[in-house]
């Protein structure tokens, strides 16, 4: 088990000698840890490997200057220049928050990014500020359309946070997919098949092998099938991959850049870097600050009250889980499993600092 | 079959002598014609008798004086007065139109309202005006969250408009479950049973039972079952709930009102009427509009071009299926099948009116 500031420092440090500035290897650092802390180890300490990969390839720019293109009262269009994703967006979600400060909401669609960590991060930026916060990315081409075989949309998650009053905040933070990428890796690993439902092989047919997507079969959209919905995932997806692509001037569907170096860089562009869609909404640009909070908490109280199905304990409020993973991990400690311990202590020993 | 010039005027009629406007009677109709014409039959000509009765009832004003209550450069909330909530609707989505106008974008948050037909509709009046157009509302309750056995929330769709140049616009409008309410009262009809996945059982056990909401059971989250993501459907869901509803002062979750006259006035209110959320993104807000739907082309035609699986057609693009369904009702004339022309020609002869 690894300590929450000892993985930051290390982390923190990796991205300063990659040429990052103190102040943006710290923003990275968290959002890498709120990864950890929240239970999406996918999208944490297992990375950075890929991120150290892509900078020593020259596909990531380190020294980023990420500006305005162009602005409303209430909109921007972000270039990230090819930064670290965790900048680019840290500083979006930023600017989504100044424009809802004057115009009561704000929204910024960001281009020329790359792979940013969770969602729910940017999205909670927003709480401290009375505001609803809103998160949206695309990412490279694993996801099939419905009646299709070709990979066309990421995971193209979704994250919204909804600030309460003595309750916890409102967290949702999800793939548009029934599963995230990650557990496809972790069932390969362990050597299991996964349920029906999650992924096909190359000719559109059901399968229960999380390693089809190396012999051309695909992820499915949230529905699974179109009897089950699986045209509404594609519908979502669909709305993030235009959101975060095609208002910001990024790569859309099956352009997005991959995000590891061991895949090579696409020939076809259709825009710049990866996408992301940002939004920040003042909630007393539509009521009473104190009133839609104390609202919330009825809310959520009434939805945690909701009878359970027999077997189960409770009724979930989206971030109930993420929130109780927080506190536990930051008092227990971070699971690195020997397989990643090994890519960190290799990263370390690359660039002269300590892993142990 | 049915001509749409006749089912219109006979609609716009019944409102006229329910007491609306000649104005607000024709949009009205309009709505009810477009689920019509859109093949989203379960919010046609099918309802028009819940409409009717909920007037009888006095549950529904259909002098109604929607006004804005509270405003923000990009935002408002408005009251519907109890209005028809086609009304309440369409005043709404031109406000967030206006707001886009000048702040970029425009978002509003409705209270006070009724069903209003399909939310498609509304995310549609954007196109026109080179915007994005979103729509939201919440339903009175018959889906359980995730693990519940509790009907906590509506079917509670999202609709968003996006609009193209060469190519028709993007319009995905879809329930945040596997099915409409409206597909379980077809198979009822028709005595068949539906495939596991829509609806549970009062012990929350699967059920195939299209008949099951009547004793207890309740519709599943987009997802079906924890296993396949149906939290994620759940957390759509709720933010459609938070958005229509905390956001404007409606009632929430379980105490939507019921859109028919033959379920009670529910006992406790925490909010006024049914709640719905309407946004407006003016594209050039972010692009040039001419770059972004020349770019909207190229995403359209890119995914129109992924491969099929064998025995399916074609890839579709969200809105394909409906606009197909228009020009075909739009020409051939729209069906109303026996039991609904019975109602419709009951309305008739109450309200003095010709319907053969």
């Amino acid at each position: 088990m690894y300590k929450y500031g000892y993985l930051f420092d290390f982390t923190k440090r990796v991205f300063m000698k990659m040429g990052c500035s103190d102040h943006d290897s710290a923003i990275i650092a968290e959002v890498f840890l709120a990864a950890e802390l929240r239970d999406h180890a996918s999208h944490g300490m297992i990375r950075l490997k890929d991120y150290y990969e892509l900078w020593k390839a020259k596909r990531i720019n380190t020294g980023a200057h990420v500006t305005i293109v162009h602005e409303s009262p209430s909109t921007a269009v972000v270039d990230g220049d090819n930064a670290v994703g965790m900048i680019a967006a840290r500083t979006s979600m930023g600017i989504a928050i100044e424009k809802a400060k004057k115009a009561g909401t704000g929204w910024v669609a960001t281009r020329n990014s790359n792979h940013f960590g969770i969602a729910g991060y940017y999205a909670m930026m927003a709480l401290e500020f009375d505001m609803i916060g809103i998160c949206l990315t695309n990412a490279n081409p694993l996801v099939a359309p419905t009646f299709s075989i070709s990979r066309m949309m990421g995971t193209n998650p979704i994250a919204v946070a909804i600030p309460a009053m003595n309750q916890p905040p409102f967290v949702a933070d999800f793939a548009t997919t029934p599963i995230a990428r990650g557990k496809l890796a972790v069932a390969e690993k362990k050597g299991e098949k996964v349920p029906f439902g999650f992924v096909q092989d190359k000719d559109g047919l059901p399968s229960d092998d999380p390693t089809i997507l190396k012999r051309g079969g695909s992820m499915l959209t949230l529905g699974g099938d179109r009897l089950h919905g699986s045209h509404k995932g594609y519908c979502l997806s669909s709305i993030v991959d235009i959101f975060s692509a095609v208002f910001s001037g990024a790569n859309f569907g099956p352009f997005v850049p991959p995000s590891v170096a061991y895949l090579p860089v696409l020939e076809k562009k259709v825009g710049a870097g990866t996408g992301h869609f940002f939004g920040a909404m003042r909630i007393d640009a539509f009521q009473p600050a104190e009133e839609f909070k104390l609202k919330m908490d009825e809310w959520i109280k009434t939805f945690r009250s909701a009878t359970p199905v027999k077997g189960q304990e409770k009724v979930l409020i989206p971030g109930d889980p993420e929130r109780e993973a927080e506190i536990r991990n930051m008092s227990d400690g971070i699971k690195i499993v020997p397989a990643i311990k090994d890519d960190l202590v290799s990263i370390a020993i690359q660039l002269g600092i300590d892993f142990e």
